[in-house]
């Protein structure tokens, strides 16, 4: 549970790493100022929004300051740490170019009202949007895909374009690299963010198997294997396609897209990482890798300026470890974890309730007696039938994809917003 | 247990990085000894001093040498950190002008002789202190505010008293700053000190339940919850305030002072995190920030020259963090801790045996037969009876007082003793 | 078990540290690039070769690509950490010389074929090595001193010769040092390896006893306890010995010495510190602490070049601590960790199989009915009656040596072929 706490530590050194000298000191302040004010926001109000009784399906209105007899400590700090990962990816995006004034007003936009509203909205029983489906199935976010990481990802990509890049960085539209100041902080920061983000990961097991008897034990280690297989696959794969892209001589081997891979990859299995195989894992980290690599220069060609690349590893990969979970979720997996009978598209071809399915359109969705493990035998799909009816679904009416816009919308309304007015009082850019 | 270890890394990080470049070889390697030697003072004769069987009360005698059939392995662990956090702590305080002499000496002065010493007479049960006294509460030091942090910050006081200034860090009667070299490495060693912290208190919360069932377990997380917001508060507290005190612009936001008001918080929260609210923890954290900005002045405006502002961190908020339960502290919690009747002033209001009153004078001692909880109901209080009786104390002769005036005279005679001797034979300073 | 990876860590800050400036990126990408390929390699090959079902005693060949029903994903991580660990050793050994292209050769054939066949061999029970042999004690290697110590320092040594040295570093015979670039990378890095290194060998307590009961607490305990002492006796004797070495002046003591100490100390307690006593331990540490220091010269004579003293620390120290056992194991310890009657050799004094006879000799062999703890009493042997079947015995056909033969053999074999292949094509030097 505290070893989440590291995975701060590892944001600190791997930001102030890729900063200039002359900013680290600011890069620092910030973090911790991040740090600090986003512990009493979640106290304050954060935690009773996302967590607290259910005000019709739309916010959470109990354990404010962590009052009320039922308040229990172990939760809140659990999710403190995802709503202070939120707010930490963000500010990579923002490093070394904004007024020292906007860190304080996006930790308290983000922590007391982006990201608890979300998290009751997708995550809780009683929200408006899980309230009145009777699925077979539930949205499948392992420990924040979408919740922590895009909303993270999101924030600090409409900050980064509102805030316009750093002095410099694109001059006559040619595009100039700033490069940081101390890369063993940020090889070493990474490294840190692994292992902290094994506490994440790991420690989100025990909300789904919550008696921690031999059966929780041994998922918690599928899920440190699983995550140890995609990053380092992702890692890998960015380094050897960004090397490849450059020239493939031993010289274009770059240790920054290398680290920035790696997180990519363990962002990406964030969502999935409890529901799918090594193998699945494996296949997640290359897809996470080539989609850093492709969104880093996409970002660069549309003149976005991103310091840290956080919203090239974090929107997109939390976006992509959502929906592999649709098409690899292994059905047995997700029956342990949550209970339903369902699984990713490639298990319909021998049967099973589809959250491929969920993902595609109410077209699709099967009930749960003829799902995956009932006596009477699973219903047969194949997967060529299971495209067919993605061709004729509706997409916008599904379970997941309706999760998925509303965070995006949710975070994008009021990053915009709170942007916009910094901006308009001038209180965006140094 | 074993994260409790990581604290030496945080402070190691920390007090590098504010040395000069020109030092840092210096305090790495006294720091590095530090924890060899300590581990083996602590192994030969300290533990045994502190822990051992009592001998009329004054001293341990047994476990020599991790000797003795029912020596346990587990507790040593556990208290070495207890005691390496108590040299650490010191050793701040001399850097950067100390003959390399000083630093064995020291550290098994202290790890041998001060801090075991102290630890046997306050916390253990037979002895002089604890075994003539049939007090219906204890003295409640929940992870070593006093046996570590004022022991610690006090012995590296007088250390820094009798070593004197840094050269030029006085001259003509105006202070200079002398800036460390790697504010990084400040920054990163501050929060893996609060990493290593939670180990240090949350660990501490098994002491005191040592069942490890679901109770223990949910008072680790409100200890790890209080400990959060006492860090961030006094972080933020002691960031506002100095800034504000030196002139309020935005470039007076001191990165040092932030992660030592981050520091004394923590510092603050070890006496009394298990006992009190989040609500009190803030209000700790608040003071502790407020504490060590004063105190830092204070130290400054004596001429006192302590390169790591340790003793203002740590002795100050050892203090605090001590007086603070007599009258902060929730009964329920105490009840549940150590299974005494007693509380916090503040809650005289509605009933109960007061610590407070245990702070504040043997006149105001109420047997446990009336206290809080007992079937009778509990002895109404109001807070200005209880500040009456404060008047009409006997202050010197209180329980609490008692301790922290032994912990205190004990300290010093042996930092004063041990610190002359070096001078005397001019092994103090370089 | 997670904690291992933090290990990986201190060793990436240590060697960066030890590196020159010009170098740090690239010693940071072979670092990141080792960890992600022996995490593939071992997930897909390594595994399956070490711990998979025995095809005839040589080789395992089942859970490749962490496939089959009984697969577990517990071990797998867990001594995924003890193949990284040889490989990382190794990789010191070749800082700064090696074309970019060694390392993901010599990390897949470590973790493929030299870690995982060594682990087979010596900790298999139905390997060649072990299913032949009725013994009443067994090859006490607690946490890897032989397989992951011998084979990571023995793999980096013959590199080390294989590369020849660095420029600069032996001209016209003279030996020039070559100083690391930042030294608080090294300090900080050798206490994360110390920090990690309790997550390896607390946590191999539990592969010994695995039921978690309060007798394999109280064992994790001890083991934390023996490190700590191990690790402090060695630094503090490499350090006062180079220092007098160097003519015992306050300035040559050097902070280097030190961290590589400690670092031997740890090595040396891996394969013992279950079995013996915290006394014993001491003794460990300090002869460890010399054993460093001459071997380091001893590397340093021989005109062989190792950045990070890799080989001196991790070969000599492996190799120390397995033969510690023979001489120091305590029956009662090994009774409880591997429920065999044998304890080491200054136990036979008061009676006991011995472990240390195993050590010298199938002569010695004692059979358990007789042994230590035996109903009908132990067989008593004096230290003098031991000496004399230790001359009498056959020292190659025992059972201790023959494993650590097949170990150096094996892991000798492969490294001199691997890099005289990558010699052969002029891959090995820059």
């Amino acid at each position: 549970m505290r070893v989440n706490v590291f995975m701060q530590i590892g944001f600190v050194s791997a930001e102030s790493g890729q900063g200039r000298a002359k900013n680290v000191r600011n890069i620092l302040l910030k973090n911790s100022v991040n740090i600090m004010l986003c512990a009493i926001c979640w106290w304050a109000v954060g935690y009773a929004f996302a967590y607290g009784k259910t005000a019709g399906g739309l916010l959470g209105i109990s354990h404010f300051f962590s009052d009320g007899e039922t308040f229990d400590s172990k939760p809140w700090f659990f999710t403190w740490t995802f709503c202070l990962s939120a707010v930490t990816i963000a500010s990579g995006c923002l490093a070394e170019r904004t007024h020292l004034f906007v860190y304080p007003v996006y930790t308290a936009v983000v922590s007391i009202v982006v990201h608890p509203v979300v998290a009751h909205w997708v995550w809780g029983k009683d929200s408006w949007l899980n309230s009145r489906v009777g699925s077979p199935c539930r949205f499948l976010d392992f420990a924040g895909g979408a919740v922590v990481h895009i909303v993270g990802g999101l924030t600090g990509l409409i900050g980064a374009i509102l805030c316009g890049p750093r002095m410099g960085r694109f001059e006559d539209g040619v595009q100039k690299d700033i490069p940081g100041h101390d890369v063993s902080s940020v090889s070493l920061g990474s490294l840190m963010l692994w292992f902290g983000w094994f506490g994440f990961n790991c420690g989100s097991t025990y909300i789904y198997m919550s008696d921690g008897g031999p059966a929780a034990s041994s998922a918690v280690s599928r899920v440190a294997l699983n995550m140890t297989l995609c990053a380092s696959a992702a890692g890998m794969t960015s380094l050897v396609l960004a090397s490849l892209l450059s020239g493939g001589s031993a010289g274009t081997f770059d240790l920054g897209v290398c680290c920035n891979g790696l997180m990519a990859g363990l962002s990406a299995s964030t969502a999935n990482v409890g529901f799918i195989t090594p193998w699945a894992s494996c296949i997640t980290g290359t897809l996470a890798g080539l989609l850093y690599v492709a969104s880093s220069r996409l970002l660069v060609r549309l003149g976005i300026d991103d310091p840290l690349d956080s919203s090239a590893i974090h929107c997109g990969s939390g976006l992509l470890g959502v929906v592999i979970s649709g098409f690899l979720a292994r059905p047995s997996y997700v029956r342990s974890m949550v209970d339903k009978n369902c699984g990713g598209l490639v298990y319909g071809m021998n049967g099973g309730t589809q959250l491929g399915m969920q993902l595609l359109g109410k077209y699709c969705r099967i009930s749960g007696r003829n799902g995956f493990g009932g006596k009477r035998g699973g219903r047969v799909m194949t997967l060529w039938g299971g495209l067919r009816r993605w061709v004729k679904s509706d997409p916008w009416g599904s379970y997941v994809v309706r999760r998925l816009l509303v965070t995006i919308a949710w975070t994008a309304l009021w990053s915009i917003l709170a942007f916009s007015t910094l901006k308009r009082f001038q209180l965006l850019r140094v």
